[in-house]
C-alpha cells in the first residue's frame, strides 16, 4: 500500500495529506440547516451535515492530492451516525483514488489489537463469508503495549497490502511528558523509533515499508533524528499550520529521495473559510477556500523542499 | 460514578467485572445458527449472535457481579452493526444496574481526546439539543499523549460525574518493551503511575477518585508497588485466569479497607462452557456455566482476601 501512497504522492507532486476531522462548528450554516431540516437536530443530522461538508470540500481537492486521513474520534463523537458518515468518507475517498488513512490510534494487547485490525485493515468471517468493515488503506496505532500489540497489525499490513502508521513523537504540547523520558540517556520517543524501523523491516514494499511513523511538525530536531532512525519508514507529520508546525522545519522529515514523508493538515484545509486570508470566498464557496488552502500548503512545502 | 461502583461491590460482596468480549467462536451454534437464519452470514448476522449471546449471560449473571466491561474492538470488528451491538449491550447492563467499563482505549492529542470523551463519557450539542451517544459509566484511556491527552477526559469526569482507568502497566506478555524502562532509576509504569495519582486528585468522590487506572494481573510485584503509588486509585485488573494471573497474586491490588480493586474476568467468565470445569452444562446451558465461572471467581479472590 505504501507503493500505491508513493505514486499519488508522485503524480500530484504534493507530500500532503488532508485531514477530515469534520467539527460541527467548522461546517458552514447553509450546511447544517439542510441537514437538520432532513434529519433534525439528531446524531442523524450532526452525521448528514458532517458528510456533506466532506463530500464538497474532497469533490473540490481530490485532484490536488495523494491522501485524506479522517480522524475517527470526530465521527465517533455522533455515535452511530457519525461512525456511518465515517464509512462514508472513507469508500467515497477511495472511490475517487486517494490513499485513506484512517486516523484511529488502536492499540491493545495482543487479541483484541487483532480484532481491530481485522475490523479495519482486514477481514472478518461470517460463517463461510468474509467482510472488511471499515477497509481503510492505512491507520495510525499506539505502541504502548510493545509487539505483541503491534504484531497484528504487522501481520494484516503483510495479508492485506495495508499499512499503520506507529505513534512515535506526537504534535502536542504535554508529549514529552512520558514520550520525552531519558532511557538510558536516549528519550522514549527515540527507543519506540528503532523498534519501529525494526518492525518496519517485516513490512517491506519496494524501498519503503508498509509501517510508517507519526511525527509532529511541532518537533523539528526530533523530526531530523527520527528520520535518520527510521530510514524506511514514511512519515506521517501533524501539527502543520494550525497547530504551529512551518514548512521550513519539515524539510528534515524527508529523505533524500524526495520521499519519506506525507504532511497532515486538518483544521488549516476544512475550514481554511475562516480564515482572513481565504475570507473572500465567504462561507458560501468554503470548498474553493479549501481548494485554494491546499494549494497554498502545497506551494509552501515544495518550496521550503527547493522544488 | 466511583461511589456507584463501591456501592455495587458492596452490594454483591464481589470485587469482579465480568469482561464481554464475545468472539464468534465463544457463541454456542444453536446461537449464530438462529441469527444467521435470520440476518444472513453478515455483519448484522454476527452482531445479533453477538448481542444474544451477551443477552444471555447478562440475564444470568447480573445479579452476581457490580460492572461489566465490554472490550469495544470486539465489536468494532463487524464495522457498523458490531457497534449497534455494543451500544445494545451498554444500554441493557446499565438498565439492570450494573457498572458498565467500555474497554475502549482511546486517546489523542487535546482536541481529539475532547471529541471521544464526549461521545462516550459526556454529551455532544447538535443544534439546540444534547446527546450523549455512547453513554458508559467509565471508559480506559491510554495515557501516551501526558496531561493535555487525558485532560478532557478528567474534564467530563466531573462535570458528568463519569470515571477513567488510565493504562499504567498493562497485563500482556510485551507490555515491558516500554513500559518497564527505566527512567531516572524507576520504571515508566511508575512514573506512569505517579501522574495518574496526581490527575486522580483531582477527580475526587469521597475516598475514592473517579480516576482509576489499569494494571495487569500478570505482574503482581509492580501491582503492589502500583497500589501505593496510587492510593485513592481504583486498580481494574485484567489478566486473571485465561491470561494466568491467580488470586492470591492480587491480595495487593487492594487497599487496606477491602476496596480499590476490581478484577476482570471475559474468556473465564463468557466461555466458561468450553472449560473442562463446566462442561457438564453444555453448549446448551452456557449462560449458566458463565454463572457458575463467576461464583467461582468471586469465592476464589475473596477466599485469597480472606473473607
Amino acid at each position: 500500500m505504501i507503493q500505491k501512497l508513493i505514486e499519488n504522492i508522485k503524480r500530484t507532486g504534493a507530500p500532503v495529506v488532508a485531514g477530515l476531522d469534520p467539527m460541527l462548528g467548522y461546517i458552514p450554516e447553509q450546511i447544517t440547516k439542510k441537514a437538520f431540516e432532513e434529519k433534525g437536530e439528531t446524531l442523524e443530522g450532526a452525521a448528514e451535515a458532517v458528510w456533506q461538508f466532506n463530500k464538497a470540500i474532497v469533490d473540490e481537492i481530490w485532484d490536488l492530492i495523494p491522501a485524506v486521513k479522517p480522524q475517527i474520534a470526530m465521527y465517533e463523537q455522533f455515535g452511530l451516525p457519525g461512525l456511518e458518515a465515517f464509512k462514508r468518507t472513507v469508500d467515497y475517498c477511495k472511490a475517487k483514488g486517494l490513499v485513506v488513512i484512517g486516523d484511529v490510534k488502536r492499540g491493545d494487547i495482543g487479541s483484541t489489537s487483532l480484532a481491530y485490525a481485522a475490523g479495519h485493515l482486514g477481514r472478518v468471517s461470517v460463517g463461510s463469508k468474509s467482510y472488511c468493515p471499515f477497509d481503510e488503506d492505512f491507520v495510525t496505532v499506539n505502541p504502548y503495549f510493545g509487539i505483541d500489540g503491534v504484531k497484528p497489525f504487522l501481520d494484516v499490513c503483510r495479508e492485506e497490502n495495508r499499512g499503520i502508521f506507529l505513534l512515535v513523537k506526537t504534535s502536542n504540547p504535554s508529549s514529552g511528558e512520558f514520550q520525552d523520558q531519558l532511557v538510558n540517556g536516549k528519550p522514549l520517543y527515540e527507543l519506540v523509533g528503532e523498534k519501529v524501523a525494526e518492525w518496519a523491516d517485516t513490512c517491506m514494499e519496494g524501498d519503503y515499508s508498509n509501517v510508517g511513523a507519526v511525527v509532529g511538525a511541532t518537533y523539528p530536531e526530533m523530526g531530523k533524528v527520527l528520520r535518520k532512525v527510521m530510514p524506511k519508514c514514511f512519515i506521517l507529520v501533524p501539527g502543520y499550520g494550525a497547530q504551529g508546525g512551518k514548512a521550513e522545519d519539515l524539510v528534515h522529515y524527508f529523505n533524500e529521495d524526495g520521499l519519506g514523508a506525507i504532511v497532515n493538515s486538518s483544521r488549516g484545509i476544512i475550514a481554511a473559510y475562516k480564515q482572513e486570508k481565504y475570507q473572500k470566498f465567504g462561507s458560501e464557496h468554503f470548498a474553493q477556500a479549501s481548494r485554494a488552502a491546499v494549494e497554498d500548503m502545497i506551494a509552501d512545502i515544495n518550496g521550503a523542499l527547493g522544488r
